[in-house]
């Protein structure tokens, strides 16, 4: 169960309004790496956890966290887009400099949510939960928690330099302090579980089952014509579990068959034969 | 540009038809971490790197070994739907066991795509762009690629148990044995990049202009009761570059103040205070 | 079985193209409170209705008239698109003025529709039928609708202040006065269903089965700081069918029990304990 | 800024495992009017309040509530869940029993989410932000969430005959009784404001500019042949604001004009006058 | 504007409820080229249609009747779903051939619709616009129709075989008939645009202006291994309209260059070259 | 098994960065019938081709070749992006020229792919795969890819007069003139198989059966008030395969019954009869 305090985590002030930086805004809020995303994927995680207290309570602790950080974001947006009105747009077409900055505006905060943040990007897509994942696997979450926060980071991080405005500067270097942890956060995690589990997901399915199959484990196929790729570590170094030695294969050449599928019955109605289906 | 050898890239075959089967096979393919997510994804990537030849042209062999992926595993699907009609499923309503194999088809499978894979999930949900990121941060995008094929390989161990075809149970064996290797690729490229850039995504947005901010960088903040949470090395360690100790806050303060929003202009429409708008 | 007349129910002009009002006003012909919404599900409301002739005749009236009001649109955005063309963009980077009125232009109506009117909304996002319902319940459904016709007049009301055009303010003039109708008509129909089967929806749930189970019915639980919502009507008054008087809880305890879920099988791959799958 | 408390707010058991009612209590965890919709709709309508504290310390409390309720659906989920493994699905060909049983499950519980909830409908569609509402306006938003309450509240009477699992029958009714509380929560807050501004969203435009331009306020159009539809009180009875008498046309005649609209510049491509392009 | 009478276009009757059925009949109502894209692309090519009224009056009598067959196709849905109730669901578990039936129920004509036609596809993914098309160009819309057409008729022949209930078999012939109907429309609308602009859409962009920039204008370029391709009419045919002879190109080489995008700047955070950006 | 090598099938350059144009390109590289639709249909369409080599081998030869078409788009968007960055959207507000640039940009470009392409619309709406088919029918197949193609030149013919940077208009040229020979290719297909099937889809349904159930087969049903649309071909002529002569009604009356579906259980919970469900 949850409860509410009215104070935000941290303070969210503007300098001034921007209805454009607000549509940008909604990018990290409703986009694919916003904070919706972590919220969510962090509390499903945290809800569906079994067997494991102690990544529970971390996982419901910062997914928490998160929700109130959609909070903060709505406050921004909401005094990033102060005194706005919908009459300033006919305005707009006659002032240049009006037109510049009411062109820009999301046409939703005016018409749909009156002033308000919207649960979007910063095109006007919906949030969807295809965006989050909650596995079942700690490994393996913690990777896409992790590259949730590298991704969400690097777009504030961008948007930090569309703006000039220091107060909402403020809150965004408050942003990356946060995310930077949370970057640590994941990293933490994520170094525990390798050291339990070992660095492959899942780490339960049978190595012997995969080595009889497959003698081409550990090669790396050259498949885009010039060898660049062929002095990174992936083609010169040993695969980090011990389990041997990565192999550039310079001219790969394919190991499977010719596929060759079956005509279907007539009544799927291919009209590759032309038989005619049984009325 | 590119080209196409009928080969596939391994063998694919079944023992025999189980349409049951295809359907879940299509996780793996046009799922959220489906082939079809990591193909576009690492040819995006690829098509969009700017500035670094040897990470282009990996990320080009990869990307275009996935396009036979996709390949794979639309042959395997069409061979499991072999022999599959749509009058059987008239004649399943009679026979428990028919109706059993049959009420687990994938219905579009037999009205839609006439025995072929399709572009879509387990549930029939199409594949969209929204799973995959190609951000132009390479570090940010390694830790995307290595999610993608730790989820991607949980999913294809949990489908492998869903049945006991030998000759499927082979193809997928392969697919385990490779994104094996892709997760260590993976690995490859992230302990090349942080050794160049730091483990922090970004690394260029100056590290003093956050601390001026925020006090509360390295704090994990205890928002959810219990402290289990505790006891993670995410509480008890260090951040992993070295530029502080974690904290771990039991009983965390709010930092911010109550938000308090205006009142828009009437233009608005939002009934607080009884006025009425212009003609 | 339907019919088409050439008329449009109302008069639709415009006195002069306005390619970004032609943008915003797509909001209200395919957004999520458009008119492509309430037709579709008045339709879909009148094509299931069992056994009800009068209700059924009824939203087959209005649904046949919204389709009409999809046609009205078009021609509103038909009108003020005129004369746009593909080449203006390109002339519009020279000149300040054009390039904020051709900055604004939905890119798809010079693109995709060849100035036409898109089944999307303002932002480009394609509607869909996830905006509407028809339960097989009609209080459940007026209530839908009366939603539908608040918000949608709503966003009408907000456009109309958007431009100064008097063609176009006297066309939303109209649908403002028909949305306004179409508010009583719900309410109408929802006072209707409430005097014959009471104001909960469904009424043939049996209330003593809740009552066993649930002590808790008619408690306003107060879960965000403070206790400004215990003056509401909802904290203070009674339950509109004479059921019983609300309870504002200050301090509400949780009644439930922590979770406590099983760890799964190995075939999941949770690698919660170590173990291997089978081969 | 939020907190946790691991106690569920009422308590959530089930008699026996059932994945195929797994699958369909989705669908009021992450379908149109699940739990998530709800959730949503009020925290971001509590987060965009402006100017009325007790609005929007009782959208706080419930959208906070309602977090829990999220919280709820995935323990009930996770414990139907239980025991299932993707192994019985390759058992499950052999006996019609299983085959039955299996054959219903979804396939995503086992393969994507590892036998926890996923944030999707009961047919495996995402959740997505299209389906809820803030907009700026209560009168309008609380109509929206009488609608969210009633539509929920439908479906869970559903699918509660859909088992005879006491447990679960225990924990829906829990539902059921909350639902209807929130039922009589917002009709309080609906005849609150609509005391204070009327019964018509919005109220701030002015009815003089409607009178105006439309004389056709209060009529019923006849669109669909018969007339069961003059017998309702929107046909008979008045505006409830005393603003008129409704007016039941029998044979609607179009007021308006037929389209006629102008062939576009070249350059738009139609082909309907045989011209070409400039180079 | 529109008007509906009772009668439906043509008759719609079923020997015997079939919930499974239902659910397959979904895709032709709701799915990608169900009757709801095609009504809805009629009618947006008719509201839009500029210029031709002889083409804007077929499409709007197309567009008018295929309402009447979302109509159609909801009263069959209704009717295989006669007797269908929630608690067939509990007691399917008990019995294996009524386990089968309910087994392959969509959950959501129980839980959503309360036994009516919902707007999806047989998978439960909602209808959305962007099946549909209307481009302003008429030949490039009369190929869509066509597709749309041949691809809808497609799919009914398929589930024509999926029942035996004669009461459907007949419906579903009378909709194939009317599907023959009309892909001979589009044909015939096809063939007149064709002779009056020519086959290539579209026809006003200036051919020269093509012909300067590309010299491998009618190659057929061999890219995927084998000369299966040589043989078809593409490979050693002319172009329909006379403007030369079509070249099979057996070992294609490519006409590019290699990329070489440039480092963009620092404030982008791609980390590439070890700067920080200013604070 | 696929293969890439650096060059670029043809040629990409621009004389000059342009970020509203960047975004214009999506449409062509994301959008409906964009080169991602055609790439992954053609694709879809060969890897699912069960029976016939020379179509297979021609599918995959085109299919392969537009992955080289996404490459093409994805470098000159890169180039039409170069030099962007996100502190020019801070600096626009204070020029109206800038502004106007500035305020065209697609805010993910800078945010999201930090200067790449997205696999996404000029509005922003992510590719999906319910834009493509491939349906088991190579006709209906082949008449889905003229359509596919004769859009697809369209939009790429509108945004060619968006610009006048004659080295973008040099590119788009090529994909011109690649198009135009891509349509006569589809004809050339649809010509091979209309003259060995039939003109209708599928060929493979008994005609007789249509027969005996549908006298109005060849009817043009008048729906739609005036009788322009009877002097088209479709009402004049014959069916193209001399199956009879089209007929054109002017007063059609409808063939069917009124629909009168029954009232369902009361576990439906509809509320029609004022009875209450067993607890």
């Amino acid at each position: 169960m949850f409860r509410h305090q009215k104070e935000l985590q941290f303070e969210v002030k503007v300098d001034r309004p921007d209805p454009q930086l607000a549509k940008h805004i909604q990018e990290v809020l409703g986009g694919q790496f916003g904070e919706m995303s972590v919220m969510m994927q962090y509390l499903f995680q945290g809800f569906n956890c079994r067997g494991n207290e102690k990544y529970k309570d971390m996982l419901m602790d910062i997914g928490t966290e998160e929700i109130g950080h959609v909070e903060m974001l709505c406050s921004l947006i909401s005094q990033l887009l102060d005194g706005t009105s919908p009459d300033q747009q006919a305005e707009a077409a006659k002032d240049p400099t009006l037109a510049a900055i009411m062109g820009g505006v999301n046409p939703q905060h005016l018409i749909v949510s009156g002033l308000g943040a919207t649960p979007k990007d910063s095109q006007g897509v919906p949030w969807n939960s295809g965006y989050i994942i909650a596995s079942g696997n700690l490994l393996a979450d913690m990777r896409a928690n992790l590259n949730a926060e590298s991704q969400g980071r690097l777009q504030v991080a961008r948007i930090y330099h569309m703006t000039d405005d220091e107060g909402v500067r403020t809150t965004l270097r408050k942003m990356l302090a946060r995310d930077r942890y949370h970057q640590y956060q994941w990293m933490a995690a994520i170094a525990e579980l390798e050291e339990k589990n070992g660095v492959v997901v899942p780490a339960s399915f049978p190595p012997e089952a995969e080595q009889e199959a497959q003698p081409h484990g550990l090669e790396f196929w050259n498949l885009s014509q010039g060898e660049e790729s062929s002095t990174g570590l992936w083609a010169t170094g040993s695969a980090p579990d011990g389990t041997g030695d990565f192999v550039y294969v310079t001219e790969p050449a394919a190991q499977g068959n010719i596929p060759d599928p079956k005509v279907p019955a007539t009544e799927v109605h291919h009209d590759l034969d032309g038989k005619t289906s049984d009325k």
